[in-house]
Formats: structure tokens, sequence, C-alpha cells
């Protein structure tokens, strides 16, 4: 396994640990099923690349991987909440993910919505009480986080989604839907990394922000292009949705072929940018994971 | 008007501007839709009767309300967030609220889904970086927030609510259900005047937490009883809906006469312990409010 892999699979154990701590089942609650059902999509799947950008970035700026924990299941909460929200009827109406019935299907609607909103909630609760950072790192953390997450950003991109399915967008339009709908969770994702390290610099969270961008777009074409070609048992999740729906992609906009040069190019972007960090085990795992997003099937 | 509606009115005044301030309408933004959504539901409506607590509590305690504003707005949000996604048709199903059509009727049930998800963020992301409070008392009222809105309170509340509709629950779980669903906005209203207010004192929480219980449970009980007795017309929302989905409810429980006299006991406690309280003008108005919660007709 390359460098990339190695560590890509050691934060991934540190983060599910992290959830568990932060997501505990409660002892005797009445609102038990609303645990369980956070606990069913938070826990025990995903590749965990957010939590791994969060540790990454901490270790990348001297910081201790103990404080980075809890804003990476932070950010992992969060991620499972948009995806809750997503699969519901009224947006994508998705009955798989990650390989299992979605959370709607196995604990209906109400509560579906429900642990969502308590995920994104108890996300923003985890960073802003991070016991191994101090108040200003964590209000910082809970700011950033919270508007990544709302109107400004994932929201934002979600409600263009909406918009936009059975249309033709503009190329700038499209950027900026896919930045705001997946880029903004990179990019935070890498400033709550610099947050546990304690570094406020604006300089070196712009750096970050645009390294996450480019991957964040990367990322986002390789699913459009996963979604046209995998299976559904690759993959996890329906395919083949995206065409049905009328979505905006990048594949749809430009085609195929354009779409991979396009990725290709972003992924090449967050290469060069990774030449201005220290060199180091960080600086090279940070060129696997580029090469990961480009080359992925799952 | 007695001091305490006088104080209601200028407080609610206050409080739309910051809202207004905290939810600007952003130019040619691509989900303009979502703001003007979010803004539908948190503008131009209710009592304001959260953010009050906010302001009362922090002047109670020698805060400036400048300082207090911000968070009165965060939780504003949060409460608009939360009757967005009650009215929602896998929820309560309403399609009324504050006297006009609910969120989903104007925006559609996707772009009303993403407008409490953006508020709840929102509201976060405001008490978080209030710029009148330092990084210490921010992280502490992003946390109390989150905690109080997430699944130990007010979602957990809900999820109870879910579970125990067309069934008769014991007195103890319905207490436990309106603590949550109600109680838990209030006592964290309470906490964020003091917190802005530099108030950390845990004894002084407990007192605050304890008097907002107790006029959680009257609110609810008094929202319970003016469900069974008012008209749409009046209260600006359905009525008799809790008695045709077979909400647990105290009137239902008790029935009416019972219910008015716990309703009548809970704000008598809360008036107890207001004794405690520095005498003055926020005294006054916090009795004001019990007698309002109790005889309150909208």
């Amino acid at each position: 396994m390359s460098l990339f892999t190695d560590r890509l699979h050691a934060d991934a154990e540190d983060v599910e640990r992290a959830l568990e701590a932060w997501l505990p089942m409660p002892e005797d609650d009445a609102a038990g099923n609303l645990h369980e059902s956070m606990r069913y999509s938070a826990l025990g799947g995903g590749k965990r690349l957010r939590g791994h950008l969060v540790l990454t970035f901490c270790t990348l700026f001297g910081g201790e991987r103990e404080a980075a924990l809890p804003y990476a299941a932070a950010i992992e909460m969060m991620h499972a909440f948009s995806l809750i929200h997503d699969d519901l009827p009224a947006m994508d109406n998705d009955d798989m993910r990650r390989g299992r019935p979605s959370n709607h299907k196995v604990y209906g609607e109400a509560t579906a919505l429900l642990a969502g909103d308590a995920l994104a909630l108890r996300a923003l609760e985890t960073a802003a009480s991070n016991p191994y950072c101090d108040a200003k790192q964590n209000a910082e953390a809970a700011r950033l986080l919270a508007s990544a997450a709302g109107a400004a950003g994932m929201c934002g991109g979600q409600q263009i989604d909406l918009q936009s399915e059975q249309q033709t967008i503009p190329m700038e339009l499209l950027t900026d839907l896919v930045l705001r709908k997946t880029g903004a969770l990179f990019a935070v994702s890498c400033e709550l990394g610099l947050i546990a390290a304690s570094a406020f610099d604006e300089e070196a969270h712009a750096s970050a922000r645009t390294f996450a961008r480019h991957i964040g777009l990367a990322f986002q074409i390789t699913d459009d292009l996963l979604d046209l070609r995998s299976t559904p048992e690759v993959l996890g999740k329906t395919t083949g949705k995206d065409e049905k729906s009328g979505k905006a992609t990048f594949p749809a906009l430009l085609g195929v072929k354009e779409a991979e040069a396009l990725a290709k190019s972003h992924c090449e972007q967050a290469v060069s940018l990774l030449d201005k960090l220290p060199a180091g085990d960080e600086r090279s795992s940070l060129r696997g994971l580029c090469e990961f997003i480009l080359t992925r099937t799952m």
C-alpha cells in the first residue's frame, strides 16, 4: 500500500473511535431511536476523507493529533447529516447509501429528518467543546464549520443543485454549485486541521482553501463519472441517477473526456500547491490523496 | 400596557433588527431562493419570547444589551428552524404558521428542508462569532445552543413526540418530552443572557434553567390548551391538530382542568424562584412574563 492509503486507513480507524466517543448510545433515553438513527449513518462506513484532511493538516502545521480528532469527528458528523437529508424523498430520494438502506428506509422519514438535524447540531457542539483546544480555537472551529455547511456553503450548493435539475447551466454556475456543495466541507476540513494546530495565519488558511477547492472539484467530477460508469455493488449507492434526474454535472455539460481532463487539471493544480508546503510525509501523503481522488473506483 | 408587554415589544423590535442584520439578503447569489426562504420564516413574526429572555437575563446580570442581541437573534433562528421542519409533511404536516402559509407551502419541501438546516447552522455561526463577546463566551454560547437544540434537547423531544402519537404515555415521559421539546430552548435562552453578561457561575445557570423549565412547561400546556380552544384566525396556525393526530399532551392525559392547574402551579414555582433574583425592573418584568404565559390567548 502507499503512504497515503496506509494513513487513510489508520486515520479512518481513529476517526471511527472518536465518532463512537462523541456519539455514545445513551442508556434509558426515550429518544433512543433517534440516537440509533444518528449512529447508523455516522458510524461504520465511509472513506473518512474529510476527517483525514483534518488530521493531515493538523500534523502538517505541527499540531497534536489528539487535538484534531474531535474536529475530525465533527466534520464527519456534518457530512453524515448532509447525506441523510440528501437521500430523503423530498431531495434525491435515494434508497441506498454506503452499501446499506439509507437512513429513512430504516428509521422512517421523520426520524431521519431529526437524525440529520441532530448530527449537524452535535457536530457543532463537538467543535465548540473540543477539550484539547482552547476557547479561541473552538469558537473559530464552530464558526467556520457552521459557515461552510450553511447557506453560503453546502446548503447553498444543494439549493443551486435543486434549481438546476433538467437545465443546462453555464460553467461558472456549475463551478459555484460544486465548490459549495462539495468544496466547502473539504476546505473547512483543512482549516479545522490548521486551527487544531493553532495556526490562525490567514495566508495559510487561504492556501489550504485553494488546495481543498481543487481537490473538491476533482472529487465531485470523479463522483459524477462514477455515477455514470460504476455499479451499485461497487459504489454502495444507486448509480445512473444524475442522468435520470437531469442533474447538472460536469460530464453532462462537457462530455466525459473533457470532464476527465478537467478533474486531472484540478488535481495537478492541487499538487502544484503542495510544493509550497513543508516537505515530509504529510506532503507526500497529500500527493497520494490527489492521485487517489483522480483514479478512485469507489 | 404592563412593564412586561412594553419590554417584550421593544425587545421584539430590536431582535427583528438583529435578525435582519444577521440574515442579509445577498446580492447575485444563485442560491437566493434559499436565503429568501430562511428570511420568510425567521423575520416578520413571532412573539420573540426566547429573544426577550436572552435580553432580560443579560440585563439582570449586569450585561450590555448590545452583547446579548446576536445571541437573541441566534435563538430565534434556531426556533424558526424547528418550526419549518416541524411543519413539513413528514412531521406535523402543517400548512399555516404565524398567520401565513408555512415555509414548504411557499418554497416547496426541498427548499424548506434546506432553509431549516441553514437557519440552524446560521444560528450557531452567529453565536460563535458574536462581535461584542469574547471567544470564551462565544464557544460556550455555541456549545450550549447546539446541545439544547440537539438530541439531548429539542430534537430528542420531537422524537419522543413522534413515538408517542396515538398512545397514552405516563406523566414522567410526557414531562421529559415537553422539557426537551420546549423547555430546552427556553432554558438556553436564559443561559445565553447570562453568558452575554459574562456570568459563568454554575449556580446562576442552574437557577436560570429551573426557572426556564417551569415557564417552558407552563408555555407548552397553554399551547396545548389553545390548540384545543382557539381558532386559526386568532392563533395564526392550524388548531385542533393535537387531538386529530393523537398527540401526547397534558390536556389529553390529565383533562383540561387538571392541565390548567398544572400550568398555574408551574408559573407559581417560576415566580417563587424570582424572589432569589436581584430586585428591579427585570424581576418585575419576568413576573409579568409568567402571568402572560398563563393567560395568553395567542
